[in-house]
């Protein structure tokens, strides 16, 4: 026997579309954003691939994917559950900020590394400026960054994982998990034993459900990377490696 | 101190623009039913009236409202736990058949009698028909009703009322219940006190958040009947009133 788990991140935002650097800020789903999450549903209800219990982060565009997905493939009703720990990386000082924009200012070199090296966050975020969630009622009391890489993503996504996601795939329900291209790509390199260089070149596509069978036992995909329930997957995973191009 | 709670119906369904009967039938919002659902969190938000905590059944018009609501007063981040004890009256043999066309053939006096008697259900649901939920998977080994009138529903929305939702309010937080005209009528009758033979008179406009002050010690409404964050809510009610004619 094995147990089933759903990856879905969320549709195209409206500052995906407008290049900006988001992070914590909480935007809207675009248009197509919208359109991607209830083809993402559609997905799941034409493979039989049914969330019995949802996991979803703080931020709207992931909620809202789960939503609308949720709603194509009639199962709105299933209970969920919300945290913090499932947020995108935070992208300290870079939140609201044109991803061209840094990347003319400050050289290809230190924009991947913002980007994509495992360890180097970019600096941390001024308390109280326009796009600091310190203040924002949704993290009072929990311990938040102002800055984030993906290690980082991993350090408090991976407790969450632990005591609250795992158990719940051990009661047998089928889990999905709709959350950020960085927290989703952070639970895939725990998940597929994935190495801190090579996690570099991994891109999760938008609005795609992502399905792993974990062996009952361990808990190791039965197929490494999982299966996109989609056949234009690649294609898409092309294109995130190509934003700010 | 007072506790605060929040109650709001559903926006208009494509099954309430119709003029069908509903009940446990899952159908989604109209467009104007998701424009009212948009309004009613603007007035939340207007009125920081924030809730902390959500309450659902387990029908799309319900969540649907709840999910746009909450979004427009950016409270989409609070947890949430649903209920089929907070469906909708199930409406028995009358679900999916034209209000107008039943009034018609059965006259006005049996009409109002299952539309607004408090004991008198209308016919029960043919098991495997159509328009019936028994083998909705959403409802597995659950003691659901093949029809009900507002007693029945008095009857199974109250025990998650006092063991659930009671205890939620007991801990400070702003609850909100998004359900159905007659599940948040069982709700009201509850709270004001209001007698068998009153309720029938009661009508809960669509979409308008009721705010409720309770006493912290009784959960007695500081003023009866509640406060609708809207001017205009005695021209709604007055609309409910005249459904079907």
């Amino acid at each position: 026997m094995t147990y089933t788990l759903v990856l879905l991140r969320h549709g195209e935002s409206e500052w995906n579309a407008k290049n900006l650097f988001t992070g914590w800020v909480d935007v809207p789903l675009s248009e197509k954003g919208r359109a991607e999450a209830v083809h993402g549903g559609e997905l799941l209800k034409e493979a039989g691939v049914l969330p019995d219990l949802l996991f979803t982060s703080l931020l709207r565009r992931a909620i809202m994917t789960a939503n609308l997905a949720l709603d194509a493939a009639d199962r709105h009703w299933i209970p969920v559950e919300r945290s913090w720990r499932l947020n995108e990386r935070h992208y300290g000082a870079l939140q609201g900020k044109n991803k061209k924009e840094i990347r003319d200012q400050y050289g290809e070199d230190q924009f991947m590394q913002w980007r994509r090296s495992y360890d180097v966050p970019p600096p941390a975020i001024e308390l109280g400026s326009e796009f600091s969630q310190d203040a924002d009622v949704r993290y009072a009391g929990e311990p938040i960054p102002r800055t984030e890489c993906l290690k980082d993503v991993l350090g408090r996504a991976l407790p969450y994982w632990d005591g609250t996601i795992v158990p719940a795939i051990r009661t047998g329900r089928t889990v999905m998990v709709a959350a950020h291209g960085n927290s989703l790509r952070a639970i895939v390199k725990h998940l597929d034993g994935i190495s801190d260089d090579d996690i570099a070149g991994l891109n999760i596509p938008t609005g795609i459900p992502l399905v792993y069978e974990l062996d009952e036992r361990t808990l190791a995909p039965v197929k490494r990377g999982g299966t996109y329930l989609d056949p234009d997957a690649q294609a898409k995973i092309d294109a995130v490696a190509n934003q700010g191009r």
